[in-house]
């Protein structure tokens, strides 16, 4: 494979090598009439928008405390149906997208497992989605292969009745949900420090093959002053692309194999699991994985306020010890990527302009 | 196995070799109270009863375009439970009325993995059928082999707390649900144009073994000088029950191999799919399909205003280019399956009378 | 293993035996406020609090007789998530508790299949449990294996925002709402009778292996003059732990392998199926069933106002013609499991406080 140059040739990588344009040609198709109209790949997200999603996420989070706040949010889309189209397992992004969903009253049908699906009968993946089309509202897919989601947005693009498509995890290539979960936590979490501009934030483990991570530094050049330190063995260091692309947007990256040196210095720890279901010859095994985790003696050395993140689930990269210490976010993290998916299902519907009826407090 | 000679012979063995009495005999027990109780086979259906269920469709139809009518609907049913019983696997039809219950706001229980039943533990279909009823308002069911359905509603006539029992499909036999959504197509397309009255009807494909397109044939007696058209290769011809019910009614019918001759004369072609799964050594993979199948050159040859129709999934009979074409009534004929079955819904549970409060536009 | 022996020995086996503490102790830790917080085995029970649950039970089941009934109930609990996690299958015990939740207007997430599991990934029993507490209100789990239950409710107890556990079956130690409906079914038989106190209760079957039988009799304590009567195989008899328990409460008991001799004696008889899944090598095989088993000469010697109870799924042991017979209680036994199932989230969640706004009849 040829190493791509230019941002265009990147973009058009990172979205689908299959449809050829990049991706900032492709946004204006994900919307409609000046709204957000299908999720597929974080590149969509600016930062007006992420700063409206955070605070919607806000406020259904505040107005889910009483009975009165959970009355008015499912009495919302309580006429809209979606489809959990998930042919790749995934237990937690299914129930937080099917919990967002109930939160506003929707109803769910679901698919979780392939072997049911109709494809069984030779049906074409097109003729699938434009089926889920004719019966809900909104399309909630994951796949195991890259693009799909992407390939269901443009098939709706051109249909008499189309629905929104969000992507819940596409392949390697995509999950924009967990970068704007990612991302919200990184707000709230410095909410009173500043926000996320001037921060030093780590980002440890398999970074080589961790989408999120990867995800999360394309969106980085939306912030002024952040200072990246990757922490990663040497076989699965972060990739060239993401490093040209910090390059390009002058954001300074600091690549090292030693977390103790690091520690003191990060105002956020993202750790990653080993992705060892992409190994293709036992990799993941030749890492003394002891060097990339986190446990009590870490804790001494991180900063008073700086949080450690996780995207879940997790592995041993960091003991359950840690989960009493305050600075632990990624339990809020997962909380939180459930009110960023139901933020964005009240985006796509228009129904974030009914909160001004209501106050949460 | 001996030919069936009289009407009560073929009656009897459409609905079920098992039960030992003719269709007519049974269809009073699938009602109470003059209202229909179970929803079992397509020779329950009359004509007065077909067009107020497709009236009921219209109405719900024209409601689910605006919110207060959605509302309305989500209203009407929300105290009802539905349990879909489906161990054959099938995506269209599972969800088709998954969302119509939503439409209705009733909640819903379901199997879909024949290996999760408690028929494992060595429980009987009756024990299984009975337990369901112990929980829900209706059955929704749909199985593998022939007759189960039938058995049900008999299980339910003879309980203190029978509940309603749908049939979604049972085997090779009935799939009634599916003729609702075909004939009420039929009559939705040809509104303005005098109805199904003296319209000709191609059916193309493996009529011998299509389920869609027996049932549909059986229900052509309902109309006054109809004609069809089978177009099929030889092996996979209209069977001799089919075309023995046809000549008792005096319904005219031609049989042929040549799509392009029998093209022009259509006002509607039902085209389906070689039926590969009931294949006992490769038979399908004989047919040149080419011959049966339309794409652009075919529709060139095709009334302006004639309709296609296909019960779904497709394979290569209907080139995907065609889905551009009006004349293309296939995937609203599947979004007709759910507005038809919510209305199949309403009238079980008497809602249908509900509807005069409130005007649909 | 060392046969326990005092009561604290005996609660600690029967509650977990990696958790080094007994029972009685335990209790309170389920408790919240002097409100029950999780449902973890029969033993929690005291007879004020299952008086009270079945006062519940028997109000769900009046409203659930009139269309403003049902929709009081939905209307109870439609702000609240619950979660019913079954990695072991169980139909029955699913759809009684998933629409348990639909009666009073929940919305429900499931994971009946263990394969879809994020275990798959390498995640903690405590971490999928914790990930599951992340976006909904209540647990409901079943498991294969042993103690299950009280470890989540343990992990939710230390948690900041921990929801409440309801222990749907946990391997073969305990199986508490299955206790609960046994008991309900018992009163209601007996309402007019005097109650439970002082009621001959025969017992059938493979009496070893069952958990619902073992179950009733650590009930047993709880009411004044109750006689039991095991009928089973020599080698399927009730074991050492249920009958130094009956020992120490001073309820008599009494062992035969003869039905027709305890048939006259018993207000009701609990039939139950060999439990053939704990076979090692076949020994269910060896019994002669027919001898354990009730049908119609059976029902001759049988007392006029006796019931007969069988938790379900039946095998041969009990002769589908008794359904029809007025003491067949057990399909009445069944539906009975879906009130008090809501019963129990009712009080959970606080929410039989509200029964008092409305007039059942």
């Amino acid at each position: 494979m040829m190493r791509p140059k230019t941002q265009d040739e990147r973009d058009l990588l990172l979205y689908d090598s299959r449809l050829q344009r990049p991706v900032r040609m492709k946004t204006p198709e994900f919307e409609r009439n000046g709204r957000i109209r299908h999720v597929i790949f974080s590149g969509q997200f600016t930062v007006p928008f992420l700063e409206e999603l955070a605070g919607i996420a806000d406020m259904i989070r505040m107005l889910s405390k009483s009975r009165e706040g959970q009355d008015f949010l499912i009495n919302l889309l309580p006429h809209k149906r979606a489809m959990l189209y998930f042919t790749q397992p995934s237990t937690r992004t299914f129930l937080s997208f099917n919990n967002a969903c109930h939160i506003l009253g929707m109803r769910t049908s679901e698919i979780r497992d392939p072997s049911t699906s109709s494809e069984v009968k030779g049906e074409s993946f097109e003729d699938s989605i434009r089926t889920f089309s004719s019966y809900v509202d909104v399309i909630i897919m994951r796949t195991k292969e890259s693009g799909r989601a992407a390939q269901a947005a443009d098939l709706m693009n051109g249909i008499p009745r189309p629905v929104p498509v969000i992507n819940a995890g596409s392949g390697s290539d995509q999950h924009p949900t967990q970068a704007l979960l990612d991302i919200y936590t990184l707000q709230r979490s410095f909410e009173e420090h500043g926000g996320i501009d001037g921060k030093v934030i780590g980002m440890m483990g398999d970074l080589k093959r961790g989408r999120t991570v990867r995800s999360l530094c394309y969106l980085m050049k939306n912030y002024q002053g952040v200072r990246l330190v990757f922490i990663a063995p040497e076989q699965f260091a972060m990739q060239p692309d993401v490093k040209a692309h910090l390059d390009e947007h002058r954001i300074p990256y600091h690549e090292t194999t030693r977390l103790d040196e690091a520690l003191p210095s990060l105002d956020a720890l993202y750790v990653t699991r080993m992705q060892t279901e992409w190994d293709t010859a036992g990799e993941s095994r030749s890492v003394d994985l002891s060097r990339f985790s986190i446990g009590a003696p870490q804790l001494t050395r991180l900063k008073r306020d700086a949080i450690i993140m996780h995207p879940l689930p997790r592995g041993p990269e960091i003991d359950p010890s840690v989960d009493q210490d305050p600075r632990a976010m990624y339990w809020r993290q997962e909380r939180n990527g459930m009110w960023m998916r139901a933020a964005v299902l009240m985006k796509i519907f228009g129904a974030e302009d009914r909160l001004s009826e209501i106050d949460p407090r």
